[in-house]
């Protein structure tokens, strides 16, 4: 296996190869939610704009104050005070606010606590205290949470430059595969990989566009190359990675482009392919379900990120104690799928075989462990950091 | 403030007053992502349909090796083997595969490698092998991942009955409230929040309807919370939480519905209050930005959570050093803001002031730390778990 490079590896040969050269694009703010921004974006709003009331509460003259409490008998409402709340602009004549719960009235008579004292500027939030003009909102190459949006908004922008999100193409191929939504009969299996590859790229910024099933015939499949070529940043050719008769997508891949690897120490999914042409990175990412998803993990997420230039967050990890064995071979780093459960405040993992073809031993898992490249040996008993894939388990 | 009940009890209060009842619809498998299962699914599919070639070769009889490799000059394509690659259908007549990499052509005439031993079944994936009809697709309460709906595409759903999403209406109250797009005057200020909150919302699963501005008037507030009780199982009323003369909010609220309780050990925000109306449950949020955030980091979140009867997970922590003391108060939960920098492999925190009115020091910060309600009295060189904001920050 000494001929298969390593995920790491794989990555760097990405990244020493491919560089996209991102638009950007002005999208609303409000629909800007998880959109990467392109430049620096600074406050043109002074907030509040004028001072305002910092509390709820009574806007005075600190002049009547000076000597004391004043005696408040000709005290008239909008001439001597003016009640202001929190975030209130209030009338120029007056310069402190009382607090609410500092005034009393009694028989229409304004009353003070005793103690009370009264200098300008009392609990009077000074213009720009909230937000100044120029003041940074959002750095470049933020990945805009919530809060940002609304920062955004506060700073006067309406609108948002951003990355433009990287466009994806995925063609499934296969002469087997039907699309979902018949029954498949015998011979036939179900093309389910373009939807659990879209969404989860969407989610991380991209723009998928799924092309039909491509079936096992090299004119189709270059067609369809060239369709995709002419839009994407980033094409997965899905299926027929590996040696099979039928599997004319390695030619045509190799013919059409510049052939950058194939084969990475990682499995199931081993005979993943990268290719270039021109500033569009090609995968092959392999067919079957579980190494798919094993190349979505390691490989097209990173891909988008790199496309953003932002650093790929890796899942969270949670200590867990094997239920029995585990191995991984020298020279491969095997996805186990893992079903952790609690006991006794104790995380308990039982691994499920990758080498299985049984899509279903992904199903119940709740989290992930990669075995390290120089092999592993581990017994019942250990513990290992799993990568938590269903957070609600681990609360 | 002993009269103030902690985040734990408000969410206590909610947890024994209000028991929404989601309903369920049928969606689209596609256009499920993020959506909480409302029953068990199980695969109406068996794949392979049939047993298929496990590996890329040749499908042959086995009884043609019984006496050890068969005099192969005879040998016909179609008739006594067959292209069959991995996961390829094959006829009836054959029982075993032989890898790709064990045959070679000479002159058209079929070898083998020396020392190729074939029995029947050999690389051939049994019928169901990969799913079986009747097996565990997703079980009810999960929140559906990108491979969540591969596996159930795979078993054979095309729709999926998911709970409802909460109906979230978020009313924004105060008349110096002006909606962003305009330039604030003297007086008024931006209202945002609407769009903090319904994409952290969102984004949890909620459908979310944000009323225009209501100004401080009774009547049309009350106006508005009548057509938000007529659809939401959510009712933010986000402003006029405190005691300010124009501050209303309450006392409608009060009149309308049933006071659950005013008041939380939590700062900035501390005037949140509880009601509650039939089933559906009202929030009357603190309107500053920061208060609004940290309503929505420890209650609206967990609220959204419990409809669908799922724990809330924790933000991912990281121990961060202080590079300056921070002080938590007896009896409140104050957010603070951090900034954190990485520094000779550490990671350095600089807390910003809760107690500030600045909306712009919540805008760098990647991480938060909330003061314990005891009180805390934290000096500079003290290591806390910060709560990570921006992920990106921490690779």
């Amino acid at each position: 296996m000494s001929e298969l490079c390593s995920k790491e590896e794989a990555l760097e040969t990405i990244d020493h190869n491919w560089y996209p050269r991102p638009q950007t694009e002005l999208v609303e703010v409000k629909s800007a939610l998880g959109r990467v921004v392109a430049r620096d974006y600074f406050s043109t709003n002074t907030l509040p704009v004028f001072r305002s009331a910092q509390m709820d509460g009574y806007a005075v003259r600190a002049a009547d104050f000076v000597k004391g409490h004043p005696d408040t008998a000709s005290f008239r409402e909008g001439q001597d005070y003016a009640r202001a709340d929190m975030g209130d602009d209030f009338d120029d004549k007056f310069d402190a606010v009382i607090l609410v719960e500092e005034v009393n009235f009694s028989q229409g008579i304004m009353g003070f606590s005793p103690g009370l004292v009264v200098k300008p500027g009392l609990n009077v939030r000074s213009a720009g205290s909230q937000l100044a003009e120029g003041e940074l909102l959002v750095a470049k190459g933020r990945t805009l949470l919530p809060r940002d949006l609304g920062f955004l908004q506060m700073g006067g922008h309406d609108f948002v430059e951003v990355f433009c999100k990287p466009k994806v193409a995925f063609i499934p191929t296969g002469s087997e595969l039907i699309a979902a939504g018949l029954k498949p009969q015998r011979g036939q299996n179900l093309e389910s990989n373009s939807l659990m590859v879209s969404e989860t790229l969407k989610a991380l910024g991209a723009e998928v566009w799924c092309l039909p099933i491509v079936k096992d015939s090299p004119e189709v499949l270059e067609d369809a190359l060239d369709r995709a070529l002419a839009w994407a940043d980033l094409i997965i050719i899905n299926g027929g990675s590996s040696k099979g008769g039928d599997d004319h997508n390695a030619r045509i891949l190799k013919n059409k482009t510049k052939f950058l690897l194939q084969g990475v120490a990682a499995a199931p999914g081993k005979p993943l392919g990268l290719y270039l042409s021109g500033t569009v990175l090609l995968v092959n990412l392999p067919g079957p379900m579980i190494a798919a998803f094993y190349g979505l993990e390691w490989c097209l997420g990173a891909i988008v990120n790199k496309f953003f230039k932002r650093p790929t967050v890796p899942r969270a990890t949670v200590k867990v104690t094997l239920t029995e064995a585990l191995q991984g071979p020298k020279g491969l780093s095997f996805l186990f799928n893992l079903m952790v459960t609690r006991k006794n405040g104790q995380y308990l993992a039982s691994p499920l075989d990758p080498r299985s073809a049984r899509t279903y031993q992904g199903i119940a898992a709740n989290a992930l462990y990669m075995t390290k490249i120089e092999g592993e040996n581990l017994e019942a008993g250990d513990e290992i950091l799993a990568q938590i894939v269903r957070a609600e388990d681990f609360v």
